[in-house]
Protein backbone atom coordinates (compact mmCIF):
# COMPACT_ATOMS: atom_id res chain seq x y z
CA UNK A 1 0.00 0.00 0.00
CA UNK A 2 1.39 3.28 -0.81
CA UNK A 3 1.53 5.66 1.99
CA UNK A 4 1.33 9.35 2.94
CA UNK A 5 0.34 11.04 -0.19
CA UNK A 6 -3.60 10.18 0.29
CA UNK A 7 -5.68 12.75 0.68
CA UNK A 8 -8.11 13.41 3.12
CA UNK A 9 -10.73 13.38 0.90
CA UNK A 10 -9.92 9.97 -1.04
CA UNK A 11 -9.82 8.33 2.32
CA UNK A 12 -13.63 9.80 3.45
CA UNK A 13 -14.33 8.23 0.19
CA UNK A 14 -13.58 4.99 1.26
CA UNK A 15 -16.16 4.43 3.89
CA UNK A 16 -18.49 4.93 1.14
CA UNK A 17 -17.58 2.39 -1.23
CA UNK A 18 -17.33 0.34 1.93
CA UNK A 19 -21.23 0.67 2.47
CA UNK A 20 -22.00 1.00 -1.46
CA UNK A 21 -20.04 -2.75 -2.15
CA UNK A 22 -22.16 -4.37 1.02
CA UNK A 23 -25.51 -2.96 -0.56
CA UNK A 24 -24.16 -4.81 -4.05
CA UNK A 25 -23.45 -7.57 -2.32
CA UNK A 26 -26.83 -7.72 -0.63
CA UNK A 27 -28.19 -7.39 -4.33
CA UNK A 28 -26.56 -10.77 -5.48
CA UNK A 29 -24.40 -8.24 -7.70
CA UNK A 30 -20.47 -10.13 -7.96
CA UNK A 31 -18.67 -8.24 -10.71
CA UNK A 32 -19.14 -4.05 -11.38
CA UNK A 33 -17.33 -2.34 -13.74
CA UNK A 34 -16.01 1.77 -12.69
CA UNK A 35 -18.35 3.12 -14.62
CA UNK A 36 -21.72 1.76 -13.01
CA UNK A 37 -19.83 1.87 -9.63
CA UNK A 38 -19.38 5.69 -10.62
CA UNK A 39 -22.87 6.01 -11.77
CA UNK A 40 -24.22 4.67 -8.91
CA UNK A 41 -21.98 6.84 -6.11
CA UNK A 42 -22.79 9.57 -8.32
CA UNK A 43 -18.86 9.87 -8.94
CA UNK A 44 -16.94 9.48 -12.15
CA UNK A 45 -15.09 6.36 -13.44
CA UNK A 46 -11.57 8.21 -13.40
CA UNK A 47 -12.40 9.06 -10.05
CA UNK A 48 -12.81 5.93 -8.69
CA UNK A 49 -9.80 4.21 -10.94
CA UNK A 50 -8.25 7.14 -9.33
CA UNK A 51 -8.99 6.56 -5.66
CA UNK A 52 -7.90 3.07 -6.04
CA UNK A 53 -4.75 3.65 -7.83
CA UNK A 54 -4.30 5.32 -4.37
CA UNK A 55 -3.82 2.16 -2.84
CA UNK A 56 -2.55 -0.03 -5.61
CA UNK A 57 -5.62 -0.50 -7.38
CA UNK A 58 -8.11 -3.84 -7.66
CA UNK A 59 -9.95 -3.93 -10.62
CA UNK A 60 -8.91 -5.52 -13.85
CA UNK A 61 -8.54 -4.30 -17.67
CA UNK A 62 -11.66 -5.19 -19.42
CA UNK A 63 -13.40 -7.35 -16.02
CA UNK A 64 -14.04 -4.50 -13.62
CA UNK A 65 -14.32 -5.35 -10.18
CA UNK A 66 -15.14 -8.58 -7.92
CA UNK A 67 -17.30 -7.06 -5.89
CA UNK A 68 -16.38 -9.57 -3.12
CA UNK A 69 -12.74 -9.17 -3.35
CA UNK A 70 -13.00 -4.99 -3.37
CA UNK A 71 -15.08 -4.88 -0.42
CA UNK A 72 -12.47 -7.21 1.56
CA UNK A 73 -9.66 -5.29 0.39
CA UNK A 74 -11.66 -2.18 1.23
CA UNK A 75 -12.13 -3.60 4.78
CA UNK A 76 -8.68 -4.46 5.12
CA UNK A 77 -7.59 -0.78 4.12
CA UNK A 78 -9.65 1.08 6.65
CA UNK A 79 -8.80 -2.06 9.38
CA UNK A 80 -12.36 -3.07 9.74
CA UNK A 81 -10.80 -6.70 9.70
CA UNK A 82 -8.87 -5.73 12.97
CA UNK A 83 -10.31 -4.38 16.15
CA UNK A 84 -9.32 -1.58 18.40
CA UNK A 85 -10.70 -0.66 21.99
CA UNK A 86 -13.03 2.53 21.88
CA UNK A 87 -14.54 3.75 24.93
CA UNK A 88 -18.06 6.52 24.51
CA UNK A 89 -18.28 9.43 26.77
CA UNK A 90 -21.73 10.77 27.41
CA UNK A 91 -24.58 8.48 27.58
CA UNK A 92 -27.08 11.44 26.72
CA UNK A 93 -29.28 10.87 24.18
CA UNK A 94 -26.60 10.98 21.47
CA UNK A 95 -24.76 8.61 23.08
CA UNK A 96 -27.72 5.65 23.46
CA UNK A 97 -28.59 6.17 19.78
CA UNK A 98 -24.34 5.56 18.82
CA UNK A 99 -24.32 2.64 20.83
CA UNK A 100 -27.80 1.24 20.26
CA UNK A 101 -27.46 2.07 16.40
CA UNK A 102 -23.54 1.58 15.65
CA UNK A 103 -22.15 -2.37 14.90
CA UNK A 104 -18.77 -1.36 16.47
CA UNK A 105 -17.08 -4.63 15.92
CA UNK A 106 -18.44 -4.65 12.30
CA UNK A 107 -16.51 -1.09 11.64
CA UNK A 108 -12.98 -2.08 13.87
CA UNK A 109 -14.04 -0.74 16.81
CA UNK A 110 -15.27 -2.88 20.31
CA UNK A 111 -16.73 -0.99 22.77
CA UNK A 112 -14.83 -1.58 26.28
CA UNK A 113 -16.49 0.95 28.37
CA UNK A 114 -18.76 3.57 28.38
CA UNK A 115 -19.18 6.95 31.14
CA UNK A 116 -21.30 9.35 32.34
CA UNK A 117 -21.13 11.88 35.39
CA UNK A 118 -24.85 11.50 35.98
CA UNK A 119 -25.70 9.11 39.11
CA UNK A 120 -28.99 7.77 37.35
CA UNK A 121 -27.27 6.78 34.03
CA UNK A 122 -24.02 5.30 36.29
CA UNK A 123 -24.68 1.55 36.90
CA UNK A 124 -27.36 1.22 34.03
CA UNK A 125 -26.20 -1.79 31.18
CA UNK A 126 -26.07 -0.18 27.26
CA UNK A 127 -25.96 -3.26 25.03
CA UNK A 128 -24.06 -5.64 27.06
CA UNK A 129 -21.79 -2.69 28.28
CA UNK A 130 -22.22 -0.93 32.18
CA UNK A 131 -21.99 2.51 32.57
CA UNK A 132 -19.15 4.04 34.09
CA UNK A 133 -18.66 6.66 36.90
CA UNK A 134 -16.45 9.39 34.81
CA UNK A 135 -14.54 9.99 37.93
CA UNK A 136 -12.81 6.01 37.29
CA UNK A 137 -12.00 6.81 33.65
CA UNK A 138 -8.19 7.78 34.71
CA UNK A 139 -7.99 4.14 36.34
CA UNK A 140 -10.10 2.60 33.28
CA UNK A 141 -7.75 3.90 30.35
CA UNK A 142 -4.62 3.04 32.18
CA UNK A 143 -5.93 -0.60 33.15
CA UNK A 144 -7.47 -1.14 29.27
CA UNK A 145 -5.54 1.08 27.10
CA UNK A 146 -8.69 2.52 24.52
CA UNK A 147 -7.02 3.43 21.16
CA UNK A 148 -10.19 6.04 20.74
CA UNK A 149 -12.85 8.22 22.23
CA UNK A 150 -16.46 8.43 21.30
CA UNK A 151 -17.00 12.07 22.60
CA UNK A 152 -21.18 12.24 22.98
CA UNK A 153 -20.39 15.84 25.28
CA UNK A 154 -22.03 18.96 25.19
CA UNK A 155 -19.41 21.54 23.68
CA UNK A 156 -18.02 23.03 27.19
CA UNK A 157 -17.48 19.43 28.25
CA UNK A 158 -15.98 18.55 24.76
CA UNK A 159 -12.18 20.17 25.49
CA UNK A 160 -11.47 19.23 28.97
CA UNK A 161 -12.34 15.49 28.67
CA UNK A 162 -10.19 15.57 25.47
CA UNK A 163 -7.61 16.87 27.63
CA UNK A 164 -7.70 14.35 30.21
CA UNK A 165 -7.56 11.46 27.52
CA UNK A 166 -4.75 12.93 25.42
CA UNK A 167 -2.88 13.16 29.02
CA UNK A 168 -3.59 9.66 29.41
CA UNK A 169 -2.59 8.18 25.91
CA UNK A 170 -5.93 8.29 23.99
CA UNK A 171 -6.07 10.74 21.28
CA UNK A 172 -8.37 9.67 18.41
CA UNK A 173 -11.59 11.12 18.66
CA UNK A 174 -15.17 10.46 17.04
CA UNK A 175 -16.63 13.96 18.13
CA UNK A 176 -20.25 14.92 18.04
CA UNK A 177 -20.10 18.36 19.63
CA UNK A 178 -19.43 21.42 18.00
CA UNK A 179 -15.90 22.23 19.86
CA UNK A 180 -13.27 21.70 17.34
CA UNK A 181 -10.56 19.60 19.14
CA UNK A 182 -7.97 20.24 16.32
CA UNK A 183 -7.17 23.85 17.39
CA UNK A 184 -5.74 22.85 21.04
CA UNK A 185 -5.07 19.85 20.16
CA UNK A 186 -3.32 19.68 16.74
CA UNK A 187 -1.93 16.06 16.75
CA UNK A 188 -4.98 14.44 17.66
CA UNK A 189 -6.40 12.13 15.47
CA UNK A 190 -10.43 13.82 14.98
CA UNK A 191 -13.00 12.78 13.27
CA UNK A 192 -16.62 15.03 13.52
CA UNK A 193 -20.23 13.89 13.30
CA UNK A 194 -21.56 17.53 12.83
CA UNK A 195 -25.47 17.18 13.05
CA UNK A 196 -26.12 20.51 12.32
CA UNK A 197 -24.39 20.95 9.38
CA UNK A 198 -26.11 18.93 7.29
CA UNK A 199 -28.96 20.53 8.10
CA UNK A 200 -27.87 23.68 6.95
CA UNK A 201 -26.43 22.49 3.63
CA UNK A 202 -29.83 21.06 3.27
CA UNK A 203 -31.26 25.00 4.06
CA UNK A 204 -28.81 26.15 1.49
CA UNK A 205 -30.37 23.57 -1.39
CA UNK A 206 -33.67 24.52 -0.57
CA UNK A 207 -33.18 27.73 -1.33
CA UNK A 208 -30.81 27.25 -4.16
CA UNK A 209 -33.81 25.49 -6.07
CA UNK A 210 -35.99 27.98 -4.83
CA UNK A 211 -34.38 30.50 -6.34
CA UNK A 212 -33.25 29.01 -9.75
CA UNK B 1 -24.90 35.66 -6.08
CA UNK B 2 -23.36 33.44 -8.85
CA UNK B 3 -25.44 30.53 -9.67
CA UNK B 4 -24.97 26.73 -10.47
CA UNK B 5 -21.37 26.59 -10.84
CA UNK B 6 -20.38 26.21 -7.04
CA UNK B 7 -19.41 22.68 -6.08
CA UNK B 8 -20.68 20.50 -3.56
CA UNK B 9 -17.37 20.80 -1.98
CA UNK B 10 -17.97 24.29 -1.28
CA UNK B 11 -21.16 24.21 -0.32
CA UNK B 12 -20.19 21.72 2.24
CA UNK B 13 -17.30 24.24 3.57
CA UNK B 14 -19.99 26.82 4.39
CA UNK B 15 -21.73 25.40 8.01
CA UNK B 16 -17.80 24.91 8.90
CA UNK B 17 -17.07 28.05 8.24
CA UNK B 18 -20.40 29.50 9.51
CA UNK B 19 -19.06 27.25 12.81
CA UNK B 20 -16.13 28.59 13.11
CA UNK B 21 -17.33 32.44 12.66
CA UNK B 22 -19.66 31.66 15.29
CA UNK B 23 -16.57 30.61 17.92
CA UNK B 24 -14.44 33.81 16.61
CA UNK B 25 -17.86 35.98 17.87
CA UNK B 26 -17.55 33.88 20.85
CA UNK B 27 -14.04 34.52 21.49
CA UNK B 28 -14.68 38.36 20.60
CA UNK B 29 -12.82 38.29 17.45
CA UNK B 30 -14.42 41.28 14.76
CA UNK B 31 -11.77 41.23 12.13
CA UNK B 32 -9.65 38.06 10.87
CA UNK B 33 -7.38 37.84 7.73
CA UNK B 34 -7.70 34.70 5.64
CA UNK B 35 -4.37 33.40 6.16
CA UNK B 36 -5.29 33.37 10.18
CA UNK B 37 -8.73 31.86 9.09
CA UNK B 38 -7.10 29.35 7.24
CA UNK B 39 -4.86 28.21 10.02
CA UNK B 40 -7.20 27.74 12.33
CA UNK B 41 -9.15 25.64 9.45
CA UNK B 42 -6.76 23.79 8.40
CA UNK B 43 -7.45 25.24 4.95
CA UNK B 44 -5.07 27.50 2.36
CA UNK B 45 -5.69 30.93 2.27
CA UNK B 46 -6.10 30.62 -1.41
CA UNK B 47 -8.80 28.36 -0.52
CA UNK B 48 -10.66 30.31 1.19
CA UNK B 49 -10.91 33.55 -1.04
CA UNK B 50 -11.60 30.73 -3.87
CA UNK B 51 -14.30 29.90 -1.74
CA UNK B 52 -15.76 33.17 -0.89
CA UNK B 53 -15.18 34.11 -4.53
CA UNK B 54 -18.01 32.16 -5.57
CA UNK B 55 -20.78 33.88 -3.34
CA UNK B 56 -19.03 37.59 -5.24
CA UNK B 57 -16.23 37.71 -2.05
CA UNK B 58 -16.60 39.32 1.21
CA UNK B 59 -13.15 40.32 1.93
CA UNK B 60 -11.48 43.57 1.52
CA UNK B 61 -7.79 44.01 0.34
CA UNK B 62 -5.61 44.30 3.35
CA UNK B 63 -8.20 44.67 5.99
CA UNK B 64 -9.52 40.68 5.63
CA UNK B 65 -12.79 40.37 7.06
CA UNK B 66 -15.14 41.37 9.18
CA UNK B 67 -16.08 38.53 11.52
CA UNK B 68 -20.03 39.42 12.16
CA UNK B 69 -20.53 40.86 8.65
CA UNK B 70 -19.11 37.60 7.16
CA UNK B 71 -21.22 35.72 9.49
CA UNK B 72 -24.42 37.33 8.63
CA UNK B 73 -23.53 36.92 4.89
CA UNK B 74 -22.72 33.09 4.91
CA UNK B 75 -26.32 32.90 6.92
CA UNK B 76 -27.63 34.58 3.93
CA UNK B 77 -26.92 32.32 1.61
CA UNK B 78 -27.29 29.04 3.88
CA UNK B 79 -30.76 30.43 4.01
CA UNK B 80 -30.35 30.77 7.72
CA UNK B 81 -32.07 34.26 7.77
CA UNK B 82 -35.18 32.38 6.57
CA UNK B 83 -37.16 29.71 7.38
CA UNK B 84 -38.06 26.17 6.07
CA UNK B 85 -41.28 23.86 7.79
CA UNK B 86 -39.63 20.33 8.32
CA UNK B 87 -40.74 17.08 10.04
CA UNK B 88 -38.95 14.49 12.16
CA UNK B 89 -40.05 10.71 11.19
CA UNK B 90 -38.74 8.40 13.76
CA UNK B 91 -38.65 8.92 17.83
CA UNK B 92 -36.20 6.46 18.31
CA UNK B 93 -32.68 7.12 19.90
CA UNK B 94 -31.72 9.16 16.99
CA UNK B 95 -34.63 10.96 16.29
CA UNK B 96 -35.09 12.17 19.99
CA UNK B 97 -30.96 12.92 19.82
CA UNK B 98 -31.45 15.22 16.90
CA UNK B 99 -34.56 17.37 18.26
CA UNK B 100 -33.12 18.14 21.91
CA UNK B 101 -29.39 18.61 19.87
CA UNK B 102 -30.35 20.74 17.43
CA UNK B 103 -31.49 24.44 17.19
CA UNK B 104 -33.77 24.24 14.11
CA UNK B 105 -34.66 27.49 14.18
CA UNK B 106 -31.04 28.83 14.06
CA UNK B 107 -30.68 26.52 10.93
CA UNK B 108 -32.57 27.68 8.66
CA UNK B 109 -35.96 25.03 10.12
CA UNK B 110 -38.94 25.09 11.97
CA UNK B 111 -40.41 21.73 13.09
CA UNK B 112 -43.73 21.63 12.67
CA UNK B 113 -44.38 18.01 13.40
CA UNK B 114 -42.55 14.26 14.69
CA UNK B 115 -43.73 11.36 13.75
CA UNK B 116 -43.61 7.76 14.75
CA UNK B 117 -45.79 4.15 14.45
CA UNK B 118 -44.87 2.94 18.45
CA UNK B 119 -48.09 3.71 20.40
CA UNK B 120 -45.77 3.94 23.30
CA UNK B 121 -44.30 6.69 21.42
CA UNK B 122 -47.59 9.01 19.86
CA UNK B 123 -48.75 11.46 21.80
CA UNK B 124 -45.41 11.85 23.87
CA UNK B 125 -44.40 15.55 23.72
CA UNK B 126 -40.55 16.56 23.06
CA UNK B 127 -39.42 20.09 23.01
CA UNK B 128 -42.88 21.34 22.47
CA UNK B 129 -43.79 18.84 19.49
CA UNK B 130 -46.22 15.77 19.95
CA UNK B 131 -45.26 13.02 18.16
CA UNK B 132 -48.06 12.32 16.11
CA UNK B 133 -48.95 8.56 14.65
CA UNK B 134 -47.57 7.62 10.83
CA UNK B 135 -50.87 7.17 9.78
CA UNK B 136 -51.72 10.64 9.78
CA UNK B 137 -48.77 11.41 7.89
CA UNK B 138 -50.57 12.43 4.38
CA UNK B 139 -53.34 14.55 6.18
CA UNK B 140 -50.29 16.54 7.63
CA UNK B 141 -48.28 17.16 4.88
CA UNK B 142 -51.16 18.00 2.56
CA UNK B 143 -52.44 20.68 5.21
CA UNK B 144 -48.95 21.91 6.44
CA UNK B 145 -46.77 21.31 3.04
CA UNK B 146 -43.32 20.96 4.80
CA UNK B 147 -40.41 21.55 3.06
CA UNK B 148 -37.82 19.12 4.36
CA UNK B 149 -38.05 15.67 6.34
CA UNK B 150 -35.49 14.84 8.82
CA UNK B 151 -35.68 10.19 8.19
CA UNK B 152 -34.39 8.76 11.49
CA UNK B 153 -35.34 5.26 10.25
CA UNK B 154 -33.88 2.21 10.21
CA UNK B 155 -32.49 1.53 6.65
CA UNK B 156 -35.29 -0.73 5.08
CA UNK B 157 -38.63 1.34 6.74
CA UNK B 158 -36.27 4.61 4.77
CA UNK B 159 -37.32 3.81 1.17
CA UNK B 160 -41.06 3.62 1.88
CA UNK B 161 -41.65 6.69 3.44
CA UNK B 162 -39.20 8.91 1.37
CA UNK B 163 -41.60 7.59 -1.31
CA UNK B 164 -44.39 8.25 0.54
CA UNK B 165 -43.05 12.00 1.39
CA UNK B 166 -42.03 12.24 -2.59
CA UNK B 167 -45.61 11.75 -3.51
CA UNK B 168 -46.64 13.93 -1.27
CA UNK B 169 -44.34 17.10 -2.28
CA UNK B 170 -41.36 16.44 0.27
CA UNK B 171 -38.50 16.01 -1.51
CA UNK B 172 -35.53 17.46 0.82
CA UNK B 173 -33.97 14.48 3.26
CA UNK B 174 -31.74 14.78 6.40
CA UNK B 175 -30.83 10.91 6.15
CA UNK B 176 -29.62 9.06 8.81
CA UNK B 177 -29.61 5.76 7.46
CA UNK B 178 -27.36 4.36 5.34
CA UNK B 179 -30.16 3.47 2.50
CA UNK B 180 -28.82 5.53 -0.45
CA UNK B 181 -32.16 7.85 -0.87
CA UNK B 182 -30.33 8.94 -4.82
CA UNK B 183 -30.58 5.43 -5.89
CA UNK B 184 -34.44 5.43 -6.24
CA UNK B 185 -35.02 9.01 -6.43
CA UNK B 186 -32.28 10.83 -8.21
CA UNK B 187 -33.96 14.45 -8.37
CA UNK B 188 -34.06 14.54 -4.11
CA UNK B 189 -32.18 16.29 -2.05
CA UNK B 190 -30.20 14.67 0.04
CA UNK B 191 -28.00 15.36 2.90
CA UNK B 192 -26.71 12.25 4.86
CA UNK B 193 -25.54 11.89 8.08
CA UNK B 194 -23.49 8.64 8.49
CA UNK B 195 -22.36 7.83 11.67
CA UNK B 196 -20.31 5.33 11.14
CA UNK B 197 -18.25 6.30 8.19
CA UNK B 198 -16.54 8.69 10.80
CA UNK B 199 -15.80 5.53 12.51
CA UNK B 200 -14.22 3.98 9.88
CA UNK B 201 -12.41 6.79 8.90
CA UNK B 202 -11.05 6.99 12.44
CA UNK B 203 -10.28 2.90 12.19
CA UNK B 204 -8.35 3.73 8.76
CA UNK B 205 -6.17 6.71 10.25
CA UNK B 206 -5.22 4.80 13.72
CA UNK B 207 -3.81 2.16 11.78
CA UNK B 208 -2.37 4.55 9.27
CA UNK B 209 -0.19 6.21 12.21
CA UNK B 210 0.23 2.33 13.78
CA UNK B 211 1.73 1.47 9.98
CA UNK B 212 3.61 4.51 9.38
Amino acid sequence: MLKGAISSLVIHRMPRYYRFLGDLQDEGVTRISSKQLADRMNLTASQIRQDFNCFGGFGQQGYGYNVDVLREEIAHILGLDRSMPAILIGVGNIGRAVVKNVNFEAKGFTLIGMFDEKESVVGQVVKNTPVRHISTLDEFCRENKPAAAILCLPKAATKPIAQQLINLGVNAFLNFSSYDIYLDFPDAIVENVHFEDGLMTLSYRLHEKENN
